[in-house]
């Protein structure tokens, strides 16, 4: 049965554009992967949700390692391009953190496979994987330092933030969105907005504020 | 001459009780899965280091995923372990998270290849081992929990923190402080007390009054 179907759509193949049907491979990929992990995936299950031959796959994307890959930069590429694009420069620090932050939730509760695939299965996949992932975080965690060494900067002439501490923050600012968006995507019931505040409420007010009933609000006067 | 080492250490071994001749084991196995990761280590290494054969490595700890398996059981229970026996109950809340970060963040740096075992291999050596660690985050994490949900308590009649809440904060704390201990072992510089001070003004001061120049202390009046 799959040979009939893989049949009747490498037919249909050929009228397709080498990049548009690259990218259905990838979009079955992405499910797959992210729905079952990197080891246990079939290139069969693959092929077949993208409505091609397996052949078709190897000779489009070569091997599992390389569509694995293929996979992670994609995904990797939209979330930063979503955090990216939901930050207005101009806000002040905290908006641009619950501008960012919120992009960062309604990416990953939009795109839960890409998410996993980057979070969990690149991580479980093994060293090449690791390494796509890490340059990825690496630039997140360089964004949000920009961020926050910008909003030191403006809040005051004398911020008495080095830049070291600002890196440690950063680096605990990204962690804690990373086991955010995990919780938030395990549970349908927490939307991207819940989880955004949650985390402002944390990393901006912090706990502290917090137990004096003083959250962070995104309304100013 | 690994032949000639392990003929004059078996020589030993039965000299020494066999929960003594397994620790030997295991410390030599979380030193090697840590360096090297858990596809890349040797048995052949972790039994020279731990100046044994391999086969009597093999007949303690039955293979090599057991013998991995021993290591993330045992480098996170001494995590956990070391975290609780860090935080007085009878504190206040900040001070106990302080307690409980600088035992945590002391710990990981103390033992940079159990937290290389529990972090990072655990993960890229797969699910059996992904579920593992999973237990031991649970753990810390239902631990946190608890600590948030009593200050919350204790600071107010009305603390306006619900469960859920208390939860995702708690998720957040973990996952910032995970990444900074990553951070921190990456950068021989950053002290323990560091990684908690840097944790303890974002968790609990909040980067909005970092902004404002107020920072979290442990000196109290």
């Amino acid at each position: 049965m799959g040979g009939v179907k893989a049949g009747q759509q490498s037919g249909r193949a050929k009228r397709l554009p080498r990049a548009e049907r690259e990218r259905q491979m990838t979009d079955a990929a992405v499910r797959v992967f992210g729905e079952r992990g990197y080891r246990a995936a079939s290139m069969d299950e693959i092929a077949d949700l993208a409505g091609v031959s397996k052949p078709l796959v190897y000779l489009y994307l070569n091997s599992k390692e390389d569509l694995f890959t293929a996979c992670i930069r994609r995904e990797a590429a939209a979330l930063v391009a979503a955090v990216r694009a939901g930050v207005r420069a101009d806000a002040p620090a905290d908006r641009q953190l619950w501008e960012g932050l919120t992009a960062f939730f309604s990416h990953t509760a939009e795109h839960p496979d890409g998410w996993a695939v980057l979070h969990s299965h690149a991580r479980t996949g093994g060293e090449p994987f690791v390494a796509e992932v890490g340059a990825m975080r690496d630039e997140i965690v360089s964004f949000v330092t920009t961020l926050i060494a910008a909003a030191a900067r403006e809040a005051h002439g004398d911020p008495e933030l080095a830049e070291r501490e600002v890196a440690g923050l950063a680096q605990a600012l990204v962690g804690a969105a990373e086991a955010l968006a995990g919780w938030a995507n395990a549970d349908p019931s927490v939307s991207a907005k819940e989880a955004a505040t949650t985390m402002m409420n944390f990393a901006w007010s912090g706990l502290g504020s917090l137990m004096d009933g003083q959250r962070w609000s995104d309304r100013r006067p």
